[in-house]
């Protein structure tokens, strides 16, 4: 089983409202053989996350033809909505999953980039571990100004020349940024309690921005369904901060309020490294090694 | 990934002295397309463990060729050891891993069975999960006497009529058990302490042979390496007793002595269901669910 190499993609598109343009672009990606995993619309955003999986051949091939799709369907010229975004395919990451490295992904971000920068026309950046400049990592950054602003800046400021494609937006799809990064977790843990005070200072003491641990996004919310509060995070790298960790620390901080943990949620998809992980440190079997998991024995290799 | 079906098949040969028989019985498992995981001789046993995987047709037909090879070459009115026996091949258990039911291993028990006693000529009892009686399931009652004692018994008592094949032991190759059981789960925690009495005690506490819990054995030992106290087990059903609940239940009882856990660990192989049940046990994400994992997407799957 674990022979398949698969690379994760999560383009998101500035275009939320109209259906039929969303069902064109993802048809292109089943039509590439790729396997859609999720198709998130959000009107007021007026933007669309689609999530595929697929061989990386097959991946690479997807993520272009969506990205020309987006580039016949989709006009900047007309979009409004509340995302920041710089173009009609906004941002294209690549996620290694299995049997493939970051390393792979950036190659693949940066082939993907050459061919929409010269076939589209459409000036791209790389982000995230892909990126080439350290003003390039965080999409912000890139963001800056938006379409609208980006314009004259990707023709005036040096520092916004694209890695690929023309330094000019493209008249219609404006410009794309293309990367690599890690698996993303959504993952929510409820409280013993409806202090919703609590969980926001526990949110506090963990998130990055608040000086907590490093890739931790992190917010205090109440559950009005559960009547519990909750902290809701998003773990942005979690081989370099693992799910064991954050749990442990969430618990502690609540420990200490005298508060205990509820339950807690895995929101959409997670690696399986990432429990794994949990399980580990959990048993503490530190000498545990993948290759004795009797589900993932390869039983067609030699 | 997860399409394959993966069945595991752990015979039990009456030779662990001689290479060269073993060789020969190893052989015929790859030449069926089979994978070796283990193979395991033990000289004062004389017996040899073999562990294998693969797609429940290959793992049918290598079962029954090793069995066929063994009757070729394992004479048993000249084995001695010390581990009790009833046959050439003593024993075939065949383990669901994925993609297959249990009852899908109990009807290849069931198959091979009459092959090995119509085609071989060897009398085969049905166990564990394949058993037609109660006084079959355990493997002891079956070899009670042994292959000298079991000569006389196939004959005489109707209890001891086998499920498949002549009512008479095969004249060289004895009598073989086949059966269907879960995968077997060896896992020693080891104690913070070298007091080799707390790891009894707490042994004791677990094991379901004192009463402790059900699919349990345990025992406490004194590991000379790590100059620590050991509580080594085998959990012959992880689905009815978690691995999650036992590590609970020792690190209670160690906790109960101020005892606390240095670590632990898992030998061989292990299903990846048990330690997920940990990692969720741990989480409390009761919630969870195993689609919910990247890694094993069936991107190929429509």
């Amino acid at each position: 089983m674990p022979a398949d190499r698969i690379v994760e993609c999560v383009p998101n598109f500035s275009e939320g409202r109209d259906p039929e343009v969303v069902k064109a672009i993802a048809a292109e990606v089943s039509g590439a053989g790729c396997k859609i995993l999720d198709l998130s619309s959000d009107e007021s955003h007026n933007r669309t996350v689609l999530t595929f999986a697929g061989t990386p051949e097959r991946v690479e091939e997807a993520a272009f033809r969506a990205a020309k799709k987006a580039l016949e369907l989709i006009d900047m010229e007309k979009h409004s909505g509340e995302h920041p975004r710089i173009g009609a395919t906004d941002v294209i990451p690549f996620v290694p999953i299995s049997g493939v490295t970051m390393d792979d992904c950036v190659a693949m971000a940066n082939r993907v980039g050459a061919r929409i920068g010269n076939e589209l026309g459409v000036p791209v950046y790389l982000y995230g571990k892909a990126a080439t400049r350290p003003d390039r990592v965080r999409l912000p950054d890139i963001r800056r100004g938006e379409y609208e602003g980006l314009k004259a800046a990707i023709r005036e400021d040096p520092d916004r020349r694209p890695d690929y494609g023309p330094a000019a937006l493209h008249p219609r799809g404006g410009a794309t940024a293309v990367g690599a990064r890690p698996p993303l977790i959504a993952y929510n843990i409820n409280l013993d309690t409806d202090d919703v005070k609590a969980a926001r200072a526990i949110a506090r003491m963990i998130r990055e921005s608040s000086g907590g641990l490093p890739h931790v996004q992190a917010k205090g919310v109440y559950i009005e369904s559960l009547k519990l509060a909750q902290v809701t995070m998003n773990l942005l790298d979690y081989k370099a901060t693992p799910l064991s960790m954050v749990f442990r620390k969430v618990e502690e901080a609540a420990l200490a309020r005298g508060i205990s943990i509820h339950s807690s949620e895995i929101i959409g998809l997670i690696p399986l490294d990432a429990l794994l992980d949990v399980a580990i440190d959990r048993l503490k079997a530190g000498s545990f090694s993948k290759r004795q998991i009797l589900d993932l024995i390869n039983i067609n290799e030699e």
